[in-house]
Formats: C-alpha cells, sequence, structure tokens
C-alpha cells in the first residue's frame, strides 16, 4: 500500500531556483490519495470539541471544505484582502518580500467559539499566525491547526508555539 | 425548513456600485446549508459516468473538493497562470477590462477521460469555456458542468450552448 508520502510530486526550482516545491496536486488526482490525505487530517480533530473550521486561500479551501462537510462544522474562508463582500477584520503579516494582507468576514464566528485552521503546508508559519488573530480578534479560540505537510526547516512551529500545531508529512528542508 | 436560496446573503454594490453580489459564504458558514448545497449538486451528478471533477480557482474548490472526497474521483484544480508547479496548458479569455489566463498540468488527465466542472456561479461563463478547451485540448470530454447559482442576465448558457450545463439557484438579473 502507498504512504502519503508517495503521492506528493516534488518539482526542482519551483518558483525559483533552489527551492523543492511540494506538489498536492497529485494527491488530489488520485482518488486514493485524497481520501487518504483527508483521512489523515481527520484523524488529528478525532474527539476534539470545536465549532469551526478555517481554511486559507486558495488550497486551503480544499482541505478544510471536505472536513467541514464530514464533520459538520462551520467552513469559514480566510481570504486575500478585497474578495470578501461583507465586513471584514484583516491582518497584515510579512512576506520575504513585501507584505501580505488576509481577511475575515466579521461575523465569521460567534464570541468563544472554538476554530481550527487548515492549509495545505506549513512553512514559515506567518499567515497561519495572522490568520489566528483574526479569529481571536473576534472572540474565538483557536483550538488546533493541521496541515497536510510540514517544511520543518522553515521553522513555522517558531511563530505558532502557542498554538496545538498537527501535520501529518514532516519534510525535514526548506 | 430552508431552502438553499435562504443561507445565501445579498450584499449590493460589491464589487462595484449597481452589482448585487451574490455571497456564498453564509452558504459555507451554516453546516446545515453547506450540507444541502453539497448534496444538490451531487444530485445533479447521479448516474452520470465521469472520471474527473474539475474546481476553478478558488471558489470552486470549495465545491468540487468534497464532491471529489465523496464520489471517489479524480480532482483537478483549474488555477490562475503561475501558481501549478509542472508542465501546464493556458488558454486566456476575455474579462470586462483586459483578459485572464487560466491553466492545468498537462498530465492532469489521460486521453478520453470524462470531466465534470464545478464552480459556485456562472456568470458570463467566459472562464468556464476556456476552463472546458483546457480539458479538451488534452483529449478529455467535459460531460457536465454543475454551478451552485446562476446569473441568467449574464447569459452564459449562451457561450457554454455545447454543454450540459446544471446549476441550482438561478437568478434572473445580473
Amino acid at each position: 500500500m502507498k504512504s502519503i508520502e508517495d503521492y506528493v510530486r516534488t518539482v526542482p526550482d519551483f518558483p525559483k531556483e533552489g527551492i523543492m516545491f511540494r506538489d498536492v496536486t497529485t494527491v488530489l488526482k488520485d482518488p486514493d490519495g485524497f481520501q487518504l490525505a483527508i483521512d489523515l487530517m481527520m484523524k488529528e480533530l478525532a474527539g476534539l470539541d470545536f465549532d469551526v473550521i478555517a481554511g486559507t486561500e486558495s488550497r486551503g479551501f480544499i482541505f478544510a471544505s471536505p472536513i467541514a462537510y464530514l464533520m459538520k462544522k462551520s467552513l469559514i474562508l480566510v481570504r486575500k484582502k478585497g474578495k470578501l463582500p461583507f465586513d471584514t477584520v484583516s491582518e497584515s503579516y510579512d512576506l520575504e518580500y513585501g507584505s501580505a494582507e488576509i481577511e475575515i468576514h466579521s461575523d465569521s464566528i460567534k464570541k468563544g467559539d472554538k476554530v481550527v485552521l487548515v492549509d495545505d503546508l506549513i512553512a514559515t508559519g506567518g499567515t497561519m499566525a495572522a490568520s489566528a488573530k483574526l479569529f481571536e480578534r473576534l472572540g474565538g479560540e483557536v483550538v488546533r491547526m493541521v496541515f497536510l505537510m510540514e517544511l520543518e526547516g522553515l521553522e513555522g512551529r517558531k511563530i505558532l508555539k502557542d498554538y496545538d500545531v498537527r501535520s501529518i508529512i514532516k519534510y525535514p528542508g526548506k
């Protein structure tokens, strides 16, 4: 039987030279791979008391959505600035060059809601730290973060040290 | 019991004055609304012979993903130019101002694969027509298109007249 790692394709030099890009599209493309990925991520949520699953634009949507459906939870979108039509709260965070801004609708959650953040990959953790702050500003509690892949060399867990971070596939490099 | 229409929030004047924006985030946020949306979309695929579900960046991912998981189909991402790491085929299409380009991985499908395209909304149909062309260039057959919402006033069905187009919620206007 194939393990989840076997479904990931590594593409060298994308988006620039020296980067080994972990391509999740080969996981999605194989129905067995996708079932396994979702099932392993859901296992990390077994027995956890929570209300909301938040997916980060745009690959986070792919994983948050079936989990929200299957576990009957509220699905909230964390989007790039300017895409959400209603009142929002936003946070900016640093990128390698410059910065980016993400937001959620102000009425995404109720005060006291327990929130799980989901994404395909944890790299530096910057996006996830900003996402968590958004929900906390609305009175939510981020009770877990679940990733399919983790680039351990980028030390995203450092910036996320106050959170319960789970990942399925761990790559030692960057 | 609430009908699927009741879960959609209409936001006036977004992204610009005069547009009535159909906000799907309120469907996703309510677990009953999201279950209903996915179940109604899957009903449009009952009994259909197909291999692949394709979701269009980025709200299309939210609907294509649980359907692919539940129906055990291959999930393929149609992305904006430059986001996919491997060899791609791309198509450009016209927007109100200027144009845009979308692409899929060249190895997304096998020749003869039957493809279903999924998105949250059909407006002018331009993105979907370009998506369909991408799969056809790789030898695929687009056997159905399923949308949660349709803006009938924009006449997307005209440009998609060669396809089997299904939508759940029909808005007469633009």
